[in-house]
């Protein structure tokens, strides 16, 4: 069973093979992928076991039948979350993050319902301490590299000690994982004078000044893309509602690619010419690639993809998890707040 | 002189010749090129009288000194803007406010300092009674036509009052300037649900029900540019940051093209032959096109722009100064503010 190896150092990883519009298969098949690139972790999958061998028989492949973790019940996309994880205890999220909370497992994986993923990974994992709000990440592609954006939607009115909290753990994350030495941490706001922005930001700054990240004040909306700095922090109803609409971007240029080709006969000739190098050029654009997207100030590691994963998504999603346990990010989180706790 | 004319029924409209940063050229010759286009207003012309002289007679054009105002001083773009409205009383910006609130014009549009503008149109011009805070709408691209964003800075940490007030402004902005009847109005947040949002927005929204606004609820990031609703609002700090993300996409693909291009010949030679198609697909990126934003709320028609205005963006705010005294948008949003007076 998942725990009956009491000296292993290795990464275990869970995967809820239920999460997504897609699963079990994309979610089954794009953790085995991940484990066969990289064997160097334990891999669980939670969920509905008769299913899970459904897909793992018809892709033809090889799983160990003891880590597969059977879970009766599923949170449905349109469940309500703090809801469904008290009405469904035995559903793979609920199942991954006890795993998780129990030190059973490292790090839990979900494509499912994200509000209830937030929800199991924050109140049952718990938080780390002096955490006041998790935060949920998000990379963006900018001129000169990707830059990350925190929080994206896990809290929404925050307060200036919650914006201090995301700028430390989105310094820690922003180095680690994408290898930027001390990077460069702004708080978006609606002008780069100290004197632009709202009553949390402006308290935040104050805070964020008083510690060593490399803070350089506020970012405008421009400077995302254009990449002033590594992190940009944010509350999560800003970075939520921007990150949406820099997913929409790609549609409404696909969108306006298809109906000029529909105006003239010329024009879809054109388009069609440079049909492969608009896709090579708008891939940045195309946030589905990122795979999913990391809860940080939780007690484990806790990674929440979209509803529509891939495969791909899916592995990729696996992969990050396993780099934020080889990385002890957990660790240098709860030590980086521990360090600013005095900042109030 | 600008007032002499007692029965005077035309619309007044006074542009800054200061405001920008190609002023006083591109303001001086797009104000000129408005009034030829539409000879049914006065226009007037506030700044340096050489200066202004001087322009008009290099590009050759025909404009009664009568109508010259002279301004000895300029706010300019770094100065701080209450301060600067108290301490140059014989600015552009303010003896321009100063004409609206005298009655001695009708409209005033800068391409200035926006924020001398906002606070010489609030504090000169003044509010219309029953208006907490003035708001500044921007007009965006979306699949269907185009949709407004109500507020985009004029104010942040607005209160549940304010953003029924961008409303109900945003509303009769939307139906008289882009003639969309009865306009459906949403409310930015980070769900659908009616539970998503802030405490900000949930108070809104029920605020907003009670009017009989066309009032659909809550919509995403997503939702602007696939346009859902034609009226989208929100506190001016989301809207400030997403209007500027949303201008910085165009430097981004233009970044991005260019990359590609360099990349290899073959792309180069791709992307020249749709050079022109690119262009004609991303220009509805291009904000500056629309001209300058309306600030809502206030005593009298404002119009302010983009510093980098072109002579034919300022011929746009003069023309759209004129639309909005033609149809009576100052009387018509004091008649529908005082309506709903009683939603607190």
């Amino acid at each position: 069973m998942y725990n009956s190896d009491s000296n292993n150092l290795k990464c275990r990883i869970v995967v809820d093979a239920m999460g997504g519009d897609f699963a079990p298969q994309n979610a089954v098949t794009g953790a085995v992928q991940a484990y066969s690139e990289k064997k160097n972790f334990e891999l669980f999958l939670v969920g509905k076991k008769t299913a899970i061998k459904k897909v793992l028989s018809e892709n033809k492949l090889q799983f160990d039948d003891e880590k597969i973790i059977n879970a009766d019940e599923v949170i449905e996309m349109g469940d309500v979350p703090t809801n469904a994880i008290k009405s469904k205890p035995n559903s793979s999220i609920v199942i991954g993050a006890n795993l998780v909370k129990e030190k059973k497992a490292d790090a839990f994986v979900s494509a499912g319902n994200t509000g209830a993923m937030m929800a199991a990974s924050t109140l049952i994992m718990g938080r780390i301490p002096g955490v006041g709000r998790p935060t949920i990440g998000q990379a963006m592609p900018n001129e000169t590299g990707i830059s990350t954006l925190f929080d994206v939607g896990a809290s929404v009115d925050s307060k200036p000690r919650h914006l201090l909290e995301y700028a430390i753990m989105g310094t820690i994350f922003t180095s680690e994982i994408y290898g930027i030495e001390n990077p460069k941490v702004g708080i978006l706001s609606v002008g780069e004078e100290e004197s632009k922005g709202n009553e949390v930001t402006l308290a935040a700054a104050e805070m964020i000044k008083k510690t060593n990240l490399n803070f350089v004040g506020n970012v405008e909306g421009r400077d995302i893309l254009k990449g002033t700095v590594h992190v940009v922090v944010c509350d999560g109803f800003v970075g939520n509602i921007l990150i949406k609409f820099g997913e929409s971007v790609l549609d409404f240029l696909k969108f306006k690619f298809k109906e000029y080709a529909s105006q003239a006969f010329v024009n879809k000739m054109k388009i069609g010419l440079v049909k492969s190098s608009m896709k090579e050029i708008l891939k940045d654009f195309d946030y589905q690639e990122y795979g999913g997207v990391p809860l940080l100030g939780v007690n484990g590691i806790s990674i929440i993809g979209h509803g529509s994963s891939t495969p791909k998504a899916i592995k990729n999603m696996v992969l990050r998890a396993y780099e934020m346990y080889e990385k002890k990010l957990v660790t240098k989180i709860e030590n980086s707040i521990k360090k600013y706790s005095n900042i109030n």
